[in-house]
């Protein structure tokens, strides 16, 4: 029940119409008995960085969910950033600290590498293939890196965004090996999908299945569907693999402790979630 | 359950923590199936201009309500203003319409004015003495005036804020007598506390009650107790009466059919609030 004392995280993006994150965080909130609620408000891109100054302002306001189009903009816009968003070049996480800075960071990437640890992957001394160098997969590869792999390799039609990405990557990792290589798939023990090819009926599989080996593991950012036609592909090759909304649920975790609202896992956010996918 | 789709009603003011609003519609709006949300925003003044330009672009906003310290800021900030905002100088309920604009309306007095119709006194016609010529004290002489009262006199220990109201008031009803007296309450069929007196223990009488006559209808605006030592006096006497709170759950549905959500009686109102007065 919202009044006057409670927190509000603004969750801003435009259009709103297809926001899942207040089915989600709200019911757990009311489970949990925080008085907080994530509100959407619709906002368009020319009018970010004016909205984002009135929010500040806000003696009510805790923090804020950043979605498109407003990821790569709100970076200019923090008194402080994560090295997450450092790497990625985008947020998606904003906290209004009581002195009233406001803080970044980008849980794209953790909700990924949460997911994997999850499932038994050990991510440290791993060797990472990264298709697609734009937002999430800037996100991932960051995240990745985080968690100490052996190397990381890119791959993204935009040479320059995949260039850009690996000067940023070796700038805060030194000790991690970044190349960038092709989309071939062979020989690595973790080879993620971080395009949005897969979103679409007919699109090109982002990377060639033949050459995924059994014991390679595959994640995926798409989640139009639980599995997609790579999934179905590393399915059929007997590796192990991540569907796109494990991600979603295991971010999930990571904003709640960013917040300071406790955390949660993600089985118990499904399980109050007035959303399915 | 707030979605993507949920349309805000901003409830500005500061502080926040005491609003009630969120408490009264929320319920209702869920029961009645309305998918509208009341969103309390700390904003204290120096930020609110900015801030009302910044919520204007939310492509999600429906309206505000508007409190204090800002009912009087707003008048200059709307693109239209009803008949009432511009007799009472404040305004306390925004509607953000498709096409951009920001028309403000002021319901403190028209609630206070439904009441003592719902309790089937006729104001047409009737003899108003308003004492206080504040906020409250002029929307509900600008409420009174919309029903064709034969006469509005008004009092208060600023001669200068009495003088005011009394010339717009003029000015929109020419029809209306409309004059400066005392605050004795002799002889009048209705009689209005419009001042804060009554809120503090210890408080004068906003008037001198021996020479209220038990003809005479009395209505406070001070919701601090139910029955203020004003409404026990005019009680004792045999008068009829309107406690402040009547005033609050007469506004709403004034509010409603204002933001296009349809209307309640102040007892379905009640019923749902979670706050009690």
């Amino acid at each position: 029940m919202i009044s006057g004392k409670t927190r509000l995280i603004a969750h801003i993006g435009y259009p709103t119409e297809s926001f899942k994150a207040p089915l989600i965080y709200n019911p757990w909130f009311e489970k949990n008995g925080i008085d907080a609620v994530v509100v959407p408000m619709g906002v368009r891109a020319e009018d970010f960085p004016g909205v984002l100054a009135s929010l500040r302002k806000f003696t009510n306001l805790h923090g804020a969910l950043v979605t498109m189009p407003h990821k790569v903009t709100v970076v200019g816009l923090l008194d402080e950033s994560s090295t997450t968003v450092k790497i990625a070049g985008s947020c998606n996480a904003l906290l209004l600290r009581p002195d009233g800075a406001l803080v970044g960071d980008m849980f794209d990437g953790v909700g990924f590498a949460r997911g994997l640890k999850r499932k038994g992957f050990a991510i440290a001394g791993a060797s990472c293939l990264v298709v697609g160098a734009g937002g999430v997969g800037s996100a991932i590869a960051a995240s990745l890196a985080a968690e100490g792999p052996a190397s990381i390799s890119l791959f993204d039609i935009d040479a320059t965004a995949a260039a850009g990405l690996a000067a940023r990557l070796r700038e805060h990792y030194p000790r991690i090996a970044v190349d960038l290589r092709s989309s071939d798939p062979a020989g690595y023990d973790l080879v993620v999908n971080g395009t949005p090819l897969g979103m679409k009926p007919g699109d090109p599989l982002p990377l060639d299945v033949t050459r995924l080996s059994p014991s390679t593991f595959v994640g995926e950012v798409v989640m139009k569907q639980e599995i997609t036609p790579l999934l179905q592909a590393a399915k059929d090759r007997g590796c192990r693999y991540q569907v796109g909304t494990d991600m979603l649920f295991e971010m999930i975790p990571a904003y709640l402790e960013f917040f300071g609202f406790g955390t949660a896992t993600p089985d118990e956010l499904r399980a109050v979630a007035r959303v399915s996918y």
